[in-house]
């Protein structure tokens, strides 16, 4: 954001004593109860200032979204439901693995 | 499936040429391109024979299934469906990240 | 280990009251408390009999040997020992992480 | 670094064209050859300006250190060298994994 070059900044950097150096990672994974945010090969740069560590990922990402689908959940719904393995599921996975949600709307059909 | 007991079944394997091992699993992960098994504190025993090994489990687990958006094909179905993120995003989710049909599907609406 | 074929086999299972389904799996992970045994590309097959499910992996596979190093035990470490942050690492290494183990040798030396 | 609240640098951040969002991240791993960083539960903020997103990662993390071991290195050493298993993969173990190593190490001695 300034007009300053890499070792310009390096410098200015030092002298407000912020350090950094950069981590040659392959893989980041951001994982969230929802979502992954996968990056392959970033630029991960450490920096540290006044004891507090911070990282800093950039580069190109995927968000891998995910449902978890709990397996004895999928056969309780089955007997309750009175349902297929396969409508089993695929109400757990519209219900984004919500037990009691995917339920109901079996009873209510 | 025999009516023979762990030791029993040990010592008989062992004439065979057989030989078991538990492995401590903390978890086990089996990544498909859909979808994750994942098992936590699951039982895995290693099994050798002839040069060949065999890990087997069992356990409860999950199933994480998962859909990879890509976050250039958002952009990209931004700029060409004419849409905003939040629509290019759920195209995407609903074409489980497939971009050419995530795109059709905008613009034939 | 039976004189049979693939389908004989299937055939003789399925008589059994025993399952088997091919999990295309991409990988599979093992996670031990100092080791994951990581398969690329294995070969799983998911075994049903009697309501107990077993996933058998077979394929070649890298054993990744852990050792984890707590970044506060390193500051404590420098700190308790005086020694250098890349000693404090050192003897945590040799210690397989163990604070404990990692101050007496320090202190002992 | 500047005695700015986080509202007041919400805002003048906002009015340099910068827009920040904070993940609700459970893990964040990164993983380089030799090391993984593993944090649990981390403050995760997404910076976008320009069209660039950054990702800044703090809270506490352990390196977990890793050496692999293949499995078939082991075997290849055992025969090449003539140790036990269990020699074999100490060797590939204090080689770090490299195969040119531990067998020029065990033959030398």
């Amino acid at each position: 954001m300034l007009p300053l070059n890499p070792n310009q900044m390096k410098k200015m950097m030092k002298q407000m004593g912020i350090e950094m150096e950069t981590i040659e990672a392959e893989e980041v994974i951001i994982k969230t109860k929802d979502a992954d945010y996968v990056f392959k090969n970033p630029v991960v740069n450490k920096i540290s200032a006044k004891g507090i560590e911070t990282f800093q990922i950039t580069g190109s990402y995927e968000v891998v979204e995910k449902v978890v689908i709990n397996e004895e959940d999928v056969k309780l719904l089955m007997e309750q439901a009175g349902v297929s393995e396969e409508e089993a599921r695929k109400a757990l996975e519209e219900a984004k693995g919500d037990l009691a949600e995917a339920l109901m709307k079996l009873q209510g059909e």
